[in-house]
């Protein structure tokens, strides 16, 4: 079992899988693009927890890092970064840092810059996707997507929607799928359909508008979509 | 109850949902662009059933007509012509004839052009959808996005996925949502969500994608979507 992973990103996702995998085990070391600017940070995250500060107060067993030190201490690496900021993020490490590793993208495309609820980057959908750009920017790794289709909160504890939601999860590896699929169990999802290659990204992140518009429609972001067959 | 509904389109969607409204004791036309043509069909279906004539034969209670029949006679409309058919389709009836009715939308904005699976006609995704479009060509009809998200055997017995899923509406009227909630009951959906306005049909449609790579991986069209909640 890999026993080190890096996770890209500091906002609530990353706050949100970084405990759970140090519970599952794992060390685990979260980067950011300033160290320092992200321990001075005074916001609450998106969910209302306390500022990063405090949070890692509350988690000194995951380390933290800049990008790059995320990267080469993964055996796996999570992208938590936000959609509309990773493609640059990825730029500020060498991408030959993951080559031979396993990227697990849970990110979106999500485009706030036309009104809510956000659309999608139109650029990064249907013939495209954001997995597919981030596999073009570290083509050593293996990219794997999984996740995006959930609160980050439901990502670590499926059973908190309700029920034994469906989980998806493509990419071109399947050795890296399998090491992905075992997280996921790990995380408590049972029910995992294998997508195939990366493609089935579009597919997945196409989700985002009917999840925005289910949460608007049930005020309540704890679910998840079982595949009923 | 509104006792006549005017089917647009002759395909295996049609020729499936047509039977089911006359099993619910509704008085149904089924419209197309050219009678004659229709019923000298020899092609088999997409599911593989008899060619339209054959089938006319075993549904006699179907009315056939035009589109404009179709659209005349019904206090309902559903609109079940292909998704790259349906705006050219729907130039050939005067708009003004479903002033004030209920057009059901099942249609998805397919596009074949760019290889297999099918994705999605961009200018018809995202920030816009066939849904919106169907709407503004017939601006007097009160338009519903449903039933879209699975293949047309689940539309009219949820059942046939093996499970409960759930289904979701989205139109401007409240009132012709209630009509077609109504209708989706009898069919045997018993967990609709309504998602809103019309705006809502963008994540119906964009469902589309996941929608094909989920029967790719399992090989089996008979699914649904469950939201775990």
């Amino acid at each position: 079992m890999s026993k080190h992973i890096g996770i890209l990103g500091t906002g609530v996702v990353a706050q949100t899988i970084a405990p759970k995998l140090v519970e599952l085990g794992y060390q685990v070391t979260i980067g950011t693009r300033n160290v320092t600017k992200t321990l001075a940070q005074s916001e609450r995250n998106l969910y209302g927890g306390p500022p990063f500060k405090e949070w890692h107060k509350q988690n000194q067993k995951v380390k933290i890092g800049t990008f790059s030190d995320a990267a080469e201490s993964g055996d796996i690496i999570f992208n938590c970064i936000k959609g509309d900021a990773v493609l640059n993020a990825l730029k500020l490490f060498e991408a030959e840092i993951v080559n031979g590793k396993t990227v697990v993208d849970i990110s979106n495309p999500l485009d706030f810059s036309k009104g809510m609820p956000p659309s999608l980057v139109p650029e990064l959908i249907n013939t495209n996707s954001l997995a597919e750009e981030i596999q073009k920017r570290l083509p050593g790794a293996n990219v794997i997507k999984a996740l995006n289709i959930v609160n980050c909160e439901v990502m670590v504890n499926p059973r908190k929607s309700g029920g034994d939601p469906t989980m998806f999860v493509a990419g071109n590896s399947p050795k890296a799928k399998e090491e992905v699929k075992n997280i996921l169990n790990q995380f408590g999802w049972t029910d995992i359909i294998d997508l195939g290659d990366l493609n089935g990204a579009r597919g997945m992140e196409m989700m985002m508008p009917i999840w925005l518009r289910v949460w608007g429609a049930t005020q309540n972001g704890y679910f998840g979509f079982k595949i009923v067959r």
